[in-house]
């Protein structure tokens, strides 16, 4: 089918690849003039046929509410909005109300995969209704992996559903993580194991742990077996956060996706003040030597 | 080649079967006598030929401890013992010791992938020299998963190595178990998410959290979609613990094993001590109701 | 001085008492006609003389935001208004500008000392202009502790600052108490000692560890040596909850606090959808046995 | 009464002032000339009248068991050792029974305070039988705080206990301490609070969460407001270690104070390997930045 692309960045010139091999008609736009089909947002709803379908992969925040904003004008009766990118679930109401305004419809689509999407295809959880769910199919079909449907890809339910099964996915993504990352930590700290990408590699078949992670990690030790090139310096992008504060919200313990979250914030700290204060206090009630700062 | 294996249960029955169809003369002693092949282990010891091969698969702890003791009496110079059971890593230097004192080889063996390991092969680390681990190789590769053997296999390091490999294994299984159900109950607790078992399904593929573990998960789902048969009660069977006490012992932060094992001894309390102990400490310092034991 | 006193519930009504001690001439406004010393808000504000001060102190959210909201129209250029409640600190400036519209200023204060404040005094952290803040000592000189004024009472920055301080000191005091908890626990399930709480209390001098939550569980103890006559379920009232979103807001690890939190959410429970899930996983990886619902 | 005491450093020297100060005859042993009264353990023994009483405050581990061993030897029948260092609970039983063997009894007595233990008391906790604390209590009265001996002494149970009570006691201070410095972090990075010791200051009376600890951060804060002269740097002596491994041991969760044991190993890392592997896998899957090593 024809589809209308923003943003055509890192994941978007991705799908575009994926979806044109999949015969679909992609007009892309993005501000980039190396890899735009079209020469502004205007330009290209003009060049798609009504009833338009228009996939925005553009950064979650102001860039998607700013692009949806513009949508919302350029559309018309009959069209549907697709926002693909990492947006938080609570910006998916507010969008469709918008754009419903106009009798735009809305799908909120989680992606995952990454970087292999391109060529694994990508994991989507989709929230929207059940007609402009299907009327999409065809696009989400090419982009999610080969194999049965149901598992690469889910209607999780109405409008924000979609970000709001991403958010989790990611969630549990900083909790798998650290599970590794402490137990690999474990592993090079113990004076038996002397072999520790071998042990990596090993969980790679028949194990329980074996995962997709596992085996990005262990590439990641065949490159470099002892992680000497890095600094244990970890970013984190908002969606654990907003796991965080959703399990809040809920009442649902999560410490583990919390410990995972902190230990990112942790990584970020030249000197933690806190750990200032427990050596004041050590140095208060026991006269424990401090470490001077320099 | 010809092995002798003491211990027939869930584990040790399946390595036998699979053992059997590698075409491996195996022995198998078990005090239950539907499934033995000798009368005792001495019998057992008298049946095979010098240098004999004896695989322990019987429960970590005492039985294990005992049957080792066994083996250093019964068997020679020159044959070889292989615990595959979940035993300490602390434990293997002393059996070792022992069985070298009669100029008896050891090797730890930490062996994963539960009831499925009978069809898919189980994932090894194993521990020893490397003679003793070069001589027992037929045995290891028909164990292991199909495959390269470094993706299924690994000499971790001297005496000790398997089984502390094995138990981080373990430590890191809790963490990923929980990361998934800590997800898994935000999205049922959710308004957005309607379909939660799809949502998990369509993780299968593509996505950066697929995994054995989820594909059990999702199993899980589908014959029980709100999982209500079941009780949030969790044992655990020594490896988490051991787990975090080494981690301590190396000075290493584990925040989401421990948080992993901590909920599994809180899932075992009917009624909280400490939260007891805060509960009065709110009703003491702010009247705030309290509920009061029936 | 003169002031004005919106809600004369558990901790208004104490206030009120401590204040007209510390020979204020204080007007209560309840709805509850067996305290309130006016009819109406309206009735109150034309009771008090110009320039007039009145401190709020109903439930934090709604009631507070309503309250405020009547307040704006009702008083006039030059007045004061003291929010004492345990309002979000994000909901102070929203109200400082609303009152400001008007010439109307606005002190956000923490309040802390539960039920003890009436005999102990309260600690008080305040935020505002410091007019403002001069202006309304004379209070906060009464309602604070006995000894020296910064022992007991801080001007912690502009408005929302006060509430803020308080947050984090309920954010604290959740870490406490579980801290304690914890300690209650292990001691309890000990071997060793054999009276706990004789323990507990001998921590109240000289110790470390002394603290007046301390005295409170030696109290509660004294009354209960086992706790029987609770259950270990525990409310939470919102602090919590925002020092921890706040922690995430400003990338500040708080796993302690955090950990606290979640340990009551856990305690809400009866059963643990997480611990299904861990507990589904375990039957299908290693046919554990699971405890089935009744 | 007359006490022999071995071992004069920070603690025992502090200890024999106190003492000698409450008219009990203190014999002190000490390697070091100049604080000893004896010229070694055997002449500290002999200058004792029968039946004798000594006190072991020397380094918990090798140093105690040595010198226990050694007054094993030198001492007779119906004397009495006591254990006041920080030793591990689980040493009490083997020193008892070796003790005993010569008739010699033994207290293990836990002891708060740190250095402020010399003007304000120390909180004790003891573990032994009836007799012997008995026999010992003129010692332990003059050592613990004033007022009434409950509130600062206990007799927590038989041999074990004393150092039992002092571990969980340790392990509360971690979590008390860890508490106070998230809060800490938190108010430090927060816009709305410009003056933070102000705030701690004013918890000092009437509030929930005053304490000694949060006088020694008003003390430490008011010395240097930004702790700026140190490092996030925190030390750990083994009690937070041992109350986790127990806790562990009795299936008690004990997320509050782990976290704060995990958070002083996380402050000694320079360069977290779990984090390195975090980082290593963003970089597999999503192509995110990582921060090189220099």
């Amino acid at each position: 089918m024809q589809l209308g692309l923003v943003g055509l960045g890192k994941m978007g010139f991705n799908m575009r690849e994926r979806l044109r091999a999949g015969q679909h008609e992609v007009l892309g736009y993005d501000r980039n003039p190396e890899v735009t089909d079209a020469e502004s947002l205007a330009d290209l709803v003009s060049k798609l046929d009504a009833p338009r379908t228009v996939w925005v992969m553009v950064p979650a925040g102001e860039a998607t509410k700013q692009t949806i904003g513009e949508l919302a004008e350029l559309l018309d009766n009959g069209d549907l909005v697709i926002d693909g990118g990492n947006s938080r679930f609570s910006e998916d109401k507010p969008n469709a109300d918008l754009l419903s305004a106009n009798g735009i419809g809305y799908i909120d689509a989680g992606v995952s995969g990454g970087v292999w999407g391109a060529e694994n295809g990508y994991g989507l959880m989709v929230g929207g209704s059940a007609d402009d769910v299907e009327r999409a199919m065809p696009i989400f079909d090419t982009l999610r992996p080969e194999g049965p449907r149901d598992e690469g890809f889910a209607h999780a339910g109405g409008v924000g559903a979609g970000h709001f099964a991403k958010m989790v996915h990611n969630g549990i993504e900083y909790g798998l993580m650290q599970a590794y990352a402490e137990g690999y930590e474990l592993l090079a700290a113990s004076d038996e194991v002397t072999d520790v990408p071998a042990v990596l590699k090993a969980w790679s078949r028949g194990t329980v742990v074996r995962s997709w992670l596992l085996d990005l990690l262990v590439n990641a030790l065949e490159e470099d077996p002892e992680l000497a090139e890095l600094r244990g310096y970890v970013d984190d992008s908002g969606e654990g956060r907003w796991t965080v504060e959703e399990a809040i919200n809920h009442s649902v313990p999560a410490p583990v996706i919390t410990s995972a979250l902190f230990a990112r914030f942790a990584s970020r700290q030249p000197d933690s003040p806190a750990m200032k204060a427990v050596a004041a206090l050590r140095n208060q009630f026991g006269g424990h030597a401090v470490h001077r700062a320099e």
